[in-house]
């Protein structure tokens, strides 16, 4: 048999967004705006009325409101403002509306010329209905209003009565919800802080940081850093690993298989005598020191991240301690990791399928709080594909309940159902395809389905033109030019976007060997000594374009992304605007690093309210350069050697005295 | 925390077909296939195996298994057939397969010149646990397996026996699943019978049928004109509503608001003081003499369908035994029927939302548990959309509890959100908006909507190009050949589909004025006596085109349609085919019903396994002509006045000889 109530007439479906049913949250930062929509129907062809209902996890019970608005074909569209970081719930509620359909009838009625006396009197009995939802004023009122629809006033005047705008906003306030229907699902948003949606990050290795080559670098070696790094303009400062590193099968210079006896090996193989995850490498200094480094980066602007790579070496202390966390052969020996034929002997994975997962999974998540204990508040996650996703889901839940300002950066460069799926279980960011999208085809496909498609509700892009794991063929071959190619998009395409320096800002490109991504001589396997005050240095081009990051809004959030079409092939186009198109910021990239391009673009100049036949001014921020445009159609030329790449801002006309525009 | 167990590494998401998320079940019809994808995949690189678990409803507790295929990019795809009328559960399992990754790395190492010798005894590991499981006489052979990769034979032999297919196939029977997951829904699939995917039907009213003009037709007359209808070759024949008809407010001749004393009055006006929904019309005849009726037409391989309009007349028995079921006006009045500013005083319309709507869903309920006790198995329910439809799901689940075999045809002609709602949560077949798509283009986005979207997995289209309440606009301007290309279109889209008769097949075509849909002289208010056996009448070419139906088997569903181009906007081109390309029928309709026209086709013969450098056969089952075709462009010409279209049976070449081509 059916429920007790059944006289529920509305209908709730189609609700979006929705991510797999309901199972996983979308993404907010504080200050944005979350927009539903559903398809909201009932039987017949009475008027309904829907509202949103939202709170705070853990906050009060009661739900906020927000209305609901009928856009076509039974669909309806509602939002509501994110203002605190945390966890909302959010549902929908829509009932069949009497008075509103009354009032919709009565009106048609008369416009017939149909006597209309039973339903004034039928409208009185549905006020009176509500008057006991009313408080006193407003009950008193709507007694008056019930009371006049039934004197013996004349007909015509009572329409008026009837129909008046005053009483459908009284009556909206009160309305009979007896038979309301409520979505059956409650639809959760995850609220970040804003660096969650606009960061900048810089990577380096703290050990490369010493001013004189040959000497290991220290903390105060980064805190030496630190100027550098603020004047480029960034604010999240990502340390590879700094914890000690084992010896045992150790990698030397350019990955060979036996270290020699100074070679410090690679920082993702963790563990030594000296401690494991919890511990800083000696030679980088103290726990200490690595505390006053966070502190000092944050007087200058930068949150420092840490690399959590939840892998051993064969010396980490756990291999003693907790031998069970390990894959054993049977000739009594840890099994290494592997993916065959590829071998890492340096490298004890952590089995999760054994029957001590529990304590393993609490003692993963102590080496989070542990680093939250020492004032780092953003953690970048290696490969986070290889371990299992119900782990991830709990840590990152766990951690976010006490510490839901946290950011969880998922460096998984595998298929993209992982890692949508490690999106969706609550990574914050997520490392991308960028680094191997180079044409204009693959730009515009890809971040249409980045941010057009459903996955930018779950999936927030980080965008890195190169890794110390990955130096693109494109970087490679393209010289300079191609280090600002990249640059001017990553920073332009997303509000979120990060380099490997200062190999970038020097534009180190020689591989190891011809077809590998891997850097010749890399700083995973020795210590570099970087001339950061060569003339070549793209730091200043760098600090430019994080300047201009900050003071366009439109650059700070992504979905406003729009591309426009050149009749070129080399050269992209694309915009990003604020809600009120008060910012609006055009990108144009020539793509080839070897040669002048130009073409003609076409850009939806009416969308920006602007008039087809006034001038309108782009402004170049790079370089300063401005230009007064035409009409919808304009030329441009773009010579790489230079800058590949225009970053306008879009000025308009504000008014004209003469010869004399002034544009805002 | 997380639940007790959380070794489970794999995901299954994005699974389809999924009604909202599992909320309803999808359709099929006794021997169809249930194909099930999903997104199916682990952390690191293990090999996955995954199943589909389903079984029926109500039946026993223990699941049959389907293998399921990877297909690409983590997507998965099983199926199985559905052989039982009722409902069927459905779900997934999957686990990661250690011993086919064991097997898998077994032969990149090998490949590698690695030495595997530890490999072997972990593969003997993997062998010897699954033992447990396996029944006398496999783990008999998989002890020997597991001693022989263990035994002091050469290397390369036990290499060759650890990745025997043999062993591969005996090792998938008992995969180690402790781990496995098991995907959280469980997906209904609602099982009809056959007619509910392929039927054809044939509606008219019963007090029509009398031989002689100005009788009162009964359900003798009803068995006498069996033998017609069966010609034509239909295998529904439904009813217009056969109950006691309201006297109060009844409606005259073309609709006028006063009726004569002679004036019947409209079928779907139920209820008098003779009875009402469980009643027969006096004039009709008894119930036995109906059950009589049902009988005979089966005789003639039909079913009777009757009509469910549950709504009420003033002088129906419920409105004096239940005034409650109804709305009341301040007057102490019952409201009638509207839709302001029209009215329909001969109607009052149920109480839904009153206060005893369980008794009003029961007595309901017993309407249809009468007439199936009559021996009605389907029911064309008028104007569901006017019912709540939580009243509609419990009503259709509780029937289908114990008559699974029974059909219910929706007439919402209403918005799409509304009909599909309709369609997912029971009812068997939809009404279309297929009498009001006339353009190539309408034909082809609407068809390519309910065939090849989400949406068939619960629509199932019933296409009627007339009905008594409809004669479009094209039928009325277009003469005898709008009635044959309606006709060859909604036989051929659809394999269920019906007319309206006998004005369909004489060409009924005066509207009761211009602009209007509503016949002259409708039989919903007056008495009609048919010519049928009038020259011009189409009941041949129908017979024709029921045969066709019957003897090609890929006219029997709907989801093998696909459309093909023509460079004439006037002719529609389209194919169906059973799965296997044995039997493929390509229609060709002249849409224009005013002159000839002609065009180019472009077949996808590649597709149908034919060679471009071979003749192939068009057998034209309406006019029994064939035409010797070659390659995929081909030309055609169609003269409406003759037949508006061809429907060709593909033939292919089977055999030359000399110059004999034999055609099967």
């Amino acid at each position: 048999m059916r429920p007790q109530e059944d006289r529920k007439r509305v209908m709730i479906e189609g609700v979006r967004p929705e991510i797999d049913g309901g199972r996983y949250p979308i993404k907010r930062t504080v200050g944005e705006k979350v927009e539903v929509e559903a398809d909201i129907f009932a039987d017949s062809h009475d008027v309904l009325s829907a509202v949103l209902l939202y709170r705070m996890e853990g906050g009060s019970s009661q739900w906020t409101e927000a209305p609901m608005e009928f856009l076509v074909n039974d669909r309806w569209k509602g939002s509501f403002v994110v203002n605190e970081i945390g966890r909302y719930v959010c549902t929908l509620q829509a009932w069949v509306d009497h008075f509103q359909t009354w009032q919709r009838d009565l009106a048609k009625k008369v416009d017939a010329g149909q006597d209309v006396s039973m339903d004034l009197l039928a409208g009185a009995g549905i006020i009176k209905d509500a008057i006991s939802q009313a408080p006193g004023a407003d009950a008193k009122r709507l007694e008056e209003w019930a009371a006049d629809l039934k004197s013996p006033q004349g007909l015509k005047d009572k329409v008026r009565l009837a129909l008046d705008e005053e009483l459908k906003a009284l009556m909206a306030r009160y309305p009979d919800r007896r038979f309301a229907t409520t979505y059956e699902k409650k639809l959760m948003v995850v609220v970040d802080r804003t660096k969650a949606r606009y960061s900048a990050w810089y990577e380096m290795f703290p050990r490369s940081c010493a001013d004189e080559a040959g000497r290991h670098g220290t903390f105060k070696d980064c805190e030496a850093r630190l100027p550098y790094i603020a004047q480029m303009g960034f604010d999240v400062l990502y340390l590879a690993p700094i914890h000690p590193i084992g010896r045992t099968h150790r990698k030397g210079r350019n990955n060979s298989p036996a270290a020699g006896p100074d070679d410090p090996g690679s920082p993702w193989a963790i563990g030594s005598k000296e401690g494991g995850h919890k511990a800083v490498h000696p030679r980088l200094g103290t726990l200490e020191e690595f505390r006053h480094l966070v502190i000092k980066a944050e007087e200058q602007g930068m949150e420092v991240a840490i690399d959590l790579a939840f892998q051993c070496t064969p010396d980490h202390p756990y291999v003693e301690k907790r031998p069970e966390w390990f894959h054993w052969k049977p000739d009594g020996t840890i099994q290494y990791a592997e993916n065959p034929p590829k071998k890492y002997e340096d490298i004890y994975p952590l089995n999760f399928e054994t029957e001590q997962w529990k304590d393993l999974w609490e003692e993963l998540k102590s080496i989070v709080l542990f680093w939250l204990d020492q004032g780092v508040q953003i953690f970048r996650v290696d490969n986070p594909h290889t371990k299992p996703f119900v782990f991830w889901e709990w840590l990152i839940n766990e951690i976010k309940k006490d510490y839901p300002g946290v950011i969880f950066l998922a460096e998984a460069f595998t298929r993209p159902k992982v890692m949508y799926r490690l999106a969706k279980l609550g990574f914050t960011q997520s490392y991308t395809y960028f680094a191997w999208r180079n044409t204009k085809w693959e730009i515009t496909q890809y971040f249409t389905e980045l941010y057009h498609g459903e996955v930018r509700e779950f999936f927030r892009p980080n965008l890195w033109p190169n890794t110390p794991d990955i130096l693109t063929e494109y970087l490679q071959m393209g010289g300079r030019a191609a280090f600002m190619v990249r640059l001017a998009l990553a920073a332009t395409l997303s509000a979120n976007y990060g380099i490997y320096g200062p190999a970038f800002e020097l534009c180190e490109n020689r591989p190891k060997e011809f077809g590998s991504e891997e850097y010749l001589d890399s700083e995973k396997y020795e210590i570099r000594n970087w001339d950061i005050e060569s003339p070549d240095s793209l730091k200043d081009l760098i600090g430019r374009v994080n300047r201009i990051r900050r003071e366009n809004p439109a650059l700070q959030s992504d979905w406003s992304l729009r591309f426009h079409p050149v009749d070129n092939e080399q050269i992209i186009c694309y915009s990003k605007n604020t809600e009120d198109f008060s910012n609006i910021v055009l990108v144009i990239v020539n793509l080839d690093p070897h040669h002048t391009h130009s073409g003609w673009l076409e850009l939806p100049i009416s969308d920006w309210g602007l008039e087809p036949i006034r001038p309108y001014q782009v402004h170049d921020l790079l370089s300063d350069a401005r230009y007064l445009w035409h009409g919808s159609r304009n030329y441009v030329e773009i010579n790489p050697q230079v800058v590949p790449a225009h970053i306008f801002r879009l000025r308009r006309r504000i008014r004209t005295e003469r010869d004399f525009d002034y544009y805002m």
